[in-house]
Formats: structure tokens, C-alpha cells, sequence
């Protein structure tokens, strides 16, 4: 894959059924810029930790599966400015780790991947630093093709969850551009697409970051899945109409008792549904489960700078400049509110109970 | 009052007390293009009834009490261009009049003022033109005058139901910007402010077209209230951390069960309401009360442009060209999830007959 910095840069690496918001070959790793989305398919190629930090901090790259991805690769990218002495280098290589993980707090992905490939280095730490090296790309490789496994798992798991004829709400975006394969809400939908159950699903914008209408509305045009784009308010309205069948959601980070920290809006997702007698399902890969968090409470949400509320996509002012304005990333929905989850491990109902039956 | 059409044209009419969003003064109408806000105050003539509709159509000026004055103002400013024979007269008004109800079907303010001024037109048509425009300036100030004065009393009456130190969550806007006078629920509002009850404000942006963002924080900050803007959809997250007291909105339309259209959200709102046991309260001039709708089933529902969502202000894209949007202007809360209505003739709480009891 060569280096691309401009814009328009599609190939069939983007288009087809193996669409990759992420890339890494040769050595090289190249991601979707998904802030251009959907106008502009960039396509930039990461090759320092500082880079990769601010690709994620920044959200070029997210979706909770795919930021543990991302992450690995951006270490094994940055390889090449790293020391060339053993101890210093795992010294780096410690750091890099700890401060990628400092980018987002609260998607537990992103700590669990990079704390693998932590763990796999340290299994060689005898062998050479090419050696070390090589180790550290297998493993992320093995993460990214085990996500693109874990998904296809929680699409078939999924679609059996989704009648024909369906009508679908989702919220953010949880796709192909979010994970390392066909995505976990949205992993769901298109199998049910594939097995042609007529579904039509309704896109939630997610203000402030806008991911349902700029990225969830181009993965299900760019695969013709039938789907209506409406702001996040309007959710209550479809229920009440009974124009919604099911919700089906991703996730960030899940506690022991299912308390599930997904994007802002969420929560409110739930008791409108709770409040509608409508299914409201969360699919997320069993690594999205955090064995040390016992209840929702402990999860830190990341708070966002406040003009993502005031300039929509930090371009168009909206509000005066002197107004306050609140930004947290995500919420908490709690297990009780959750009608099932949809794992690669198969689907759980409540009561939740994660930790006694389930995790480890 | 001059004529403007630049921007930046701020006035005394504008600062202070008795800000106001029309001016009907030596029979030339100004209005505040309110979709130049929070950016730019830009203050326009109306002189003909198209220019009014269009300032209806494209929410120049919206709020459901403020549309029916600013309706009936635009008669006035249009009798310039009417027939000079009598008969023709009083069939070029009532077309005018039916037209300019057509702008907006869900707000029943607008048909209700227009009504009104066509029956005190009716009342005089023997008598000369002129006197019949002039019969008709009259009852449009005494519409705009009484308007004010119904602000003030759902002000009063509302203000007994605000606690000191309540954090209030808004929806739309419902000041001076929509309203004849201080507003409703805003009047609500600024009346505890003035009463010093030390409130903090939570405004929803109301997507599609942000007149939470754009005009009531604007409004909230030009009367130093404090207050924090968010996105619709973290209403909920909000109610589960305790960080709403209480929930006030306006309305467009009400039927005899208490059934509430209002901006797109505030059904969402009310049932996050009821969930989190917070009071939901609904704050309108008692003319908002439709006699002819015994339920919200029969309220018309206008469904605006899609481009709203997809290009927020119509300026800018967030969502691919090809996909579909959904845009209902309004939506029906049930009278059952309104813990009360606040208007100029009292607080009314459940059970709700209007019919009964209270109309006419």
C-alpha cells in the first residue's frame, strides 16, 4: 500500500466486501481518516506513536475494537524510531504503550489489546529486538484477524435475534469502520441483510461527533442496506409510532453486572425502548467485558472538549461563544435495561452475572 | 424604525428588558431574522404577505405565539398592495389570511390569531377601508399586547412551581424569540431568575435546527442566567445523575386530553421524565389549547425538508447525499406524562378535560 496523504484515494482495498478501515502491510499501516467521512475517503499511513496518539485521540480512527487494532499496529509502525538497545527499547516500548492507552479512556479495548501485545513481548524478552519485533507484529495481526472472526461469530449469533421484515435503530457507528471486520451492532444487521430479511434500519446521528449520519449512513449506502437517517431526538417518536422492532447497539466497556458504557445517548436509547416493550440489544466482542469492574459506576467516562457541542464537526458554530456546554463521550446503560447481549460467545439474558459463570 | 437589511443591526429595541422579536411601529413591520442567531442580529421589513410566508415557511421568525402576531402584522404591513375596492379588499384579506395559516399546520397560534383578525375585519365590513385596516391594526396590537400580558401571568403562575436552586432542562426556545412577550417556559424561567432562586438551565440543542443552541442560549446569556448546553441526546444521562430537578418546555398545540405537540423531542423528554420520577411541565397561553381536538391522534404533523438533517443549517453536509432522513417538525406527548400545564388562567394538573371544564 503506498503512502497517501491527498484526498479521494479509493481502491479496491476500501470498496467490496473486505472494506478495512485499518491497514497493515509490509509493515506499513495506513488508516481511513474517518473525520472526512463521507465526503472524502482519506487514506493516511501512521508511522510514529505520537501519530497514532493523535489519530485516536483526534477519532481519525475509532470504534472500540478497532482502537485496540489500531493501537498494536501503531507500536510495530513505530518500530523504526524506537532505541536499539534492548532495555531501553522495552522501556519505550512500555511507554508507548502506556501513553496510547492514555488516548481514550473508557473503550476497554484499547487497554486489553495493547496490554496483550505487552505481555507477548515480555514472553520473548530474552530474544533479540528483531525477534521482540516480529513477535509484536504477529500478535497484533492475531488480534486484528481474531476481531474479524469474533465478528463474523457475533453476526451469526445476532441475526438470529432479528425477525424478518425488521425495522432497526442503531446509535453511533459499529461497523466495518469501528472494528477489524464486518462490525458488532452493525455486524448483525448485515448478516441479517445477507440472509435477505428485508430489514430497514433507522440511523441516530449521535450528536455531538455526528457517527450515524456521517458513517453509519455511508457503510449501509456503500452496502445498500435500506436505512433512514433521523436526529437523535426524534428515537421516542418512532417507538411511540411503532416504527421501531428492535435497537440493537455496540459498546465500549462492560461491567460484571452488564452495565454497558456505550456512546452518549445510549442510556436514553434504553429506557425508551424499556418504556416502548421494545428488545434493546447490545453486541459487542466478550473482550468488551472488563473482569476488574463489578458495577457501571467504576467505568471513567472521557469528557470531550466542550466545542463539539458548540461547532458541529468543530467547523460550524452553532451557539454563542461564551455558553457553557457538556461533553461527555459516553453513558452507562445498566444491565437491566439490556435485553440481551450478543457476544462471540453466544448470547446472554439476564439476570447478568458475569462474574461468577462467565469471564476468565 | 428604519429599514435594515444589513447585518449587525443592534438597537435599543434589541438590549435590554424589552428585547423583542417583531416591531409593528407607523405601520412598518421589522422582525429579528432568527436564522442568522446566535451570529449576527439581523432585523428585516416585512412588507408583503409573501415576504411574511416565506419568514413563516423558512423560520425567520417561528414560536408558536409569536407566529400568529407576526401573522397578523404581516396582514397589516401588507395592505399597502390589497384592492382599493371594498369587495375585492375583503376577498384579497381572506386569501391572504388562509395562505399565510398554510405556512405552518401544526402551531395553532397562527390560525387562531389570523381567525381573530378576520372576524374583527368581518365586524366592520360595512364600514370604509380604511377604517376596516385600521380595525385591523388594532386587534393585531391588542393580540401582540395581550400576548405580553399572558407571558407575564404563565411567568407568575409558573415560577410558584420552581424551587430555589432547581436545574432546569429545556427544550427548543420559548423566550422572547418565539413569543409576544417574555416568553413561556422561558418566561418561566427568567421570572425565578428575577425572583433570584439561583437556577442553572440545561438547554437541549434541538436538532435539526438548533434553536436550543442557537437561540436559547442566546437568550440565557443575554439575560446572564446561568446555564449549560448539550446535546439532545444526553437528556437522560443527565436525569440519571441527578442532575435535573425538573423539565419545562412550551407547546404548539394542545388537545382536550391534555395531548401536547411540540418540537421534535420533547416526547422523548417526557418519558425520560417519568422514568427518572422528575416533573415534566408544559408551559403555553391558554389559546394553545385547540377546542376542536379531543386527542393529540388528530394533530396535524408537519414534516419539513430532509436536507435539515442531512446539512445542519442547511450549510453543512454530515450525511452521504444518497440516503434518506425522516424530519417531522413535532411530536405528541401524552397529556398522562405531563405532570402540568402552565398558563395564563392558572396551573392545571391530571386528570386532564378541557373539555369539560375549561374552554370557552
Amino acid at each position: 500500500m503506498p503512502r497517501f496523504s491527498a484526498f479521494f484515494v479509493v481502491g479496491i482495498f476500501i470498496y467490496g466486501d473486505d472494506m478495512q478501515a485499518v491497514s497493515f502491510k509490509n509493515r506499513i499501516l495506513t488508516y481511513i481518516d474517518q473525520r472526512f467521512l463521507p465526503a472524502k475517503v482519506v487514506i493516511r499511513e501512521c508511522r510514529t506513536i505520537q501519530h497514532g496518539y493523535n489519530a485516536i485521540k483526534e477519532l481519525r480512527v475509532r470504534g472500540a475494537p478497532l482502537l485496540g487494532i489500531f493501537a498494536c499496529y501503531t507500536v510495530c509502525a513505530g518500530f523504526n524510531s524506537f532505541p536499539k538497545e534492548k532495555k531501553r527499547f522495552l522501556s519505550h516500548l512500555s511507554n508507548a504503550i502506556g501513553y496510547l492507552k492514555s488516548a481514550r479512556p473508557t473503550a476497554v479495548n484499547l487497554a486489553w489489546a495493547l496490554d496483550r501485545l505487552y505481555a507477548a513481548a515480555l514472553s520473548v524478552e530474552q530474544k533479540s529486538i528483531e525477534e521482540i519485533k516480529k513477535v509484536c507484529i504477529d500478535e497484533s495481526i492475531a488480534i486484528h484477524e481474531e476481531d474479524n472472526l469474533l465478528c463474523k461469530r457475533i453476526a451469526e449469533n445476532g441475526a438470529r435475534l432479528i425477525p424478518d421484515n425488521s425495522r432497526i435503530l442503531t446509535h453511533c457507528n459499529t461497523g466495518f469502520l469501528a472494528t477489524g471486520g464486518g462490525g458488532t451492532a452493525l455486524g448483525v444487521i448485515y448478516k441479517a441483510h445477507a440472509d435477505n430479511k428485508n430489514i430497514m434500519v433507522y440511523i441516530d446521528e449521535t450528536r455531538p461527533l455526528l457517527q450515524g449520519a456521517r458513517l453509519t449512513a455511508w457503510e449501509l449506502t456503500q452496502r445498500n442496506v435500506k436505512s433512514c437517517l433521523i436526529t437523535d431526538n426524534m428515537a421516542g417518536l418512532l417507538m411511540k409510532d411503532k416504527t421501531i422492532d428492535l435497537v440493537i447497539v455496540g459498546a465500549d466497556r462492560i461491567a460484571l453486572n452488564g452495565d454497558t458504557a456505550n456512546k452518549t445517548g445510549t442510556y436514553g436509547l434504553s429506557v425508551l425502548a424499556h418504556y416502548h416493550r421494545i428488545p434493546f440489544y447490545v453486541a459487542a466482542p466478550f473482550s468488551t467485558f472488563d473482569p476488574e469492574l463489578v458495577t457501571g459506576e467504576e467505568i471513567p467516562i472521557e469528557e470531550r472538549n466542550p466545542d463539539e457541542v458548540k461547532k458541529v464537526l468543530l467547523k460550524l458554530p452553532v451557539a454563542p461563544l461564551q455558553v457553557n456546554a457538556y461533553n461527555p463521550a459516553f453513558d452507562v446503560t445498566p444491565g437491566e435495561l439490556i435485553t440481551a447481549f450478543i457476544t462471540d460467545r453466544g448470547i446472554f439474558k439476564p439476570p447478568y452475572n458475569f462474574l461468577k459463570n462467565k469471564i476468565g
